[in-house]
């Protein structure tokens, strides 16, 4: 990558004090609690051995004359710790054994077994496969996806790692653009040079290696929009940054990869939504997950994110017409209040803040709505202002 | 990109051999009917001047004291004249003016006067804005997005170009992934060195150049999941090929970018969707567009695209299994129903005869129902033996 003059580039002061402060964070004295295991993302080579591991285990409990059984721990969420300040999970010491005492223990047993073996032949091919492939490559068993997709979990757990490392992913369909270079499957990827549609995102995470990046900030966008309009104007050369979008609701893909971008490169994220419940909606989904803490949340989620925009307060501060903000429908508005009673919200009185003013003026924009004032003014004023001053929340 | 062994390849002659139909068929001597305009995408350069070509002579009737009008080829559908043999749209000689007569009149001469406007600032910028951004642009003269879009249609049809060639374009969220390079934007794109996610396809299709590619075919695929497949196993290196998905349903930016590489390429396209109505209805889509003619369907439909597959009579053929076959549901049949009155398919009794096999069996499957087989009976076995055989519709 060409080399940008950031040092002291007073434009960038406010995001590179961010960046710090996420950093000594991080540094904070690590105290693992007592009795637990950590989750981790090792290699496929590891993952291979471990997954023989258990079934060594258990054919010896045979060849002893015993019952065998797997014993895994518990996904409730009791026994799943996240420290989001270290961003590390950990596993807590509540077990369950899977055995063949009873009819319904036999088929889960048979259901994990069967896992671990297509595991297995994933790993040792070194393929991936969607989690409806894992379904569909015994049908007869699972009978149903969920039956297989909670196995996979299981199994997940009950070695220790994420989800991903089992070579089962999600799909993916956002993109990414900016001050990023990466190997993926050994291909060298440029993301500065990668025209105007970025780089799709890959849901095999695991294949990504090499990350380097002269970055300050990742800037998530909601839409493929408000993307192509950064990307036109390559904004990443004006302020060092990577751009991501999700093209609306993220997946599971998108999700990991930037979650793996921010833990390879301590970059602050800061989120560009429409300034409306679902564009929220889509940050918190970023940030804490959709739904109650489950064993993927972790590898998945950005508590530090910060709303950078567009925020309720800044239609009357950027001079947003009256005529390009909509007026909320009762569906909104019920949707909003919602969002009030959300854990992550209630801890933050300036998102509070915020969501009370967008409920009491009962209007809300898109991000397009910034084109009211020019095309480019998203570009070259509204994003401008909020780096330089350091206007996240 | 690497050279291929590609001449004498026997695995390649039924698809060379489709080509050469198709390549056999442009070649016809070209008849262009009398009193018609071609329809074109010009050059930048090209379209801002018909710009000002357009605006001049509207002042021009001012200065001379007459009342100044816009002359615009009517867009219905019996003045587009489509031939999809030639892939050429000519525009009839149906005129209708746009004065300031009357109320209504002077409004929608206003309207196309600014959407004439925007398109100027857009071509002298050199940038391209969403339809969104256009109608936040001047959102109390346009009042509703459905005015400016069509408004946009109406100026691309009076300077006789696509919509895209206004620098107005959609959003994309497709990728592409194979034996393919170009440039965006200037930068050197290389779809063989992508990873797996490939590239993400830009919606600024005219920001697309310098196209150069050794496959032999372009493979359509319905989903995120098969792509990835083909991209682990790089698929397009075996079959020297192109693919591309559009992530489901097709958007505008992605059916865009296809046309092009056709246009460009000269490539057969084969398509693989599931075996269901909703599959069909993709390829559709793809073929021929979702609603009625319209204005700018002859940019986007691709009339000699393939069904490759999973097609009903595949299931048996290839010994789906039972177990991974799912019963139609009555709005899956009724669906199916529908597709035998499509015109399209009405002219291909061999899409009959598969849809009233979908029909009389009941039976649906997805590709990923292939993974019964082995998680690479989709690329090992059931892509090459239809290659090789010719077996498509």
């Amino acid at each position: 990558m060409s080399s940008l003059k950031k040092r002291g580039d007073k434009r960038l002061l406010k995001v590179q004090k961010l960046r710090r402060e996420i950093l000594g964070r991080r540094k904070r004295k690590l105290r693992i609690p007592d009795n637990v295991i950590k989750v981790e993302s090792p290699s496929p080579e590891k993952v291979h051995e471990r997954v023989h591991e258990v079934t060594i285990n258990f054919i010896k409990k045979i060849l002893e004359g015993k019952d065998p059984y797997f014993e895994l721990p518990s996904r409730s969420p009791d026994n799943i710790i996240y420290d989001p300040m270290l961003d590390m999970v950990f596993l807590g010491r509540k077990y369950k054994k899977r055995s063949f005492i009873s009819l319904r223990s036999t088929r889960e047993t048979t259901i994990t077994a069967r896992i671990l073996s297509i595991v297995h032949e994933l790993l040792e091919e070194n393929i991936h496969a969607t989690k409806r492939e894992v379904f569909y490559n015994d049908v007869n068993l699972f009978k149903d996806q969920r039956e297989s997709d909670d196995a996979l979990e299981d199994v997940a757990a009950m070695l220790n790692v994420e989800r991903n490392a089992l070579h089962v992913v999600a799909s993916a369909k956002g993109a990414v653009i900016g001050r990023l270079r990466f190997r993926e499957s050994n291909d060298l990827i440029d993301c500065t040079k990668m025209g105007t549609g970025g780089k799709a995102i890959t849901p095999l995470v695991d294949t990504i290696t090499n990350i380097e990046s002269d970055a300050e900030f990742i800037l998530v966008v909601e839409k493929d929009a408000a993307f192509i309009r950064l990307a036109e104007d390559k904004f990443y050369d004006k302020y060092p940054s990577i751009i991501i979008t999700g093209k609306g609701q993220p997946d599971i893909g998108t999700r990991m990869f930037l979650k793996l971008l921010v833990r390879e490169l301590k970059l602050p994220v800061l989120a560009l939504v429409d300034s409306d419940p679902f564009g929220l909606h889509i940050m918190l989904v970023y940030a804490v997950g959709s739904k109650r803490m489950s064993y993927e949340t972790p590898f998945l989620t950005i508590p530090e994110i910060k709303w950078l925009g567009v925020r309720p307060s800044d239609l009357d501060k950027y001079k947003i017409p009256k005529s390009v903000r909509i007026p909320m429908t009762k569906n909104d508005i019920e949707r909003g209040k919602q969002l009030l009673g959300e854990e992550f919200i209630k801890r933050r009185p300036e998102y509070v803040r915020e969501i009370e003013l967008m409920l009491k003026t009962k209007e809300k924009a898109e991000i397009q709505a910034l084109a009211s004032k020019g095309f480019r003014f998203l570009t070259n004023t509204f994003l401008p202002e909020k780096i330089e001053t350091g206007d996240w929340i």
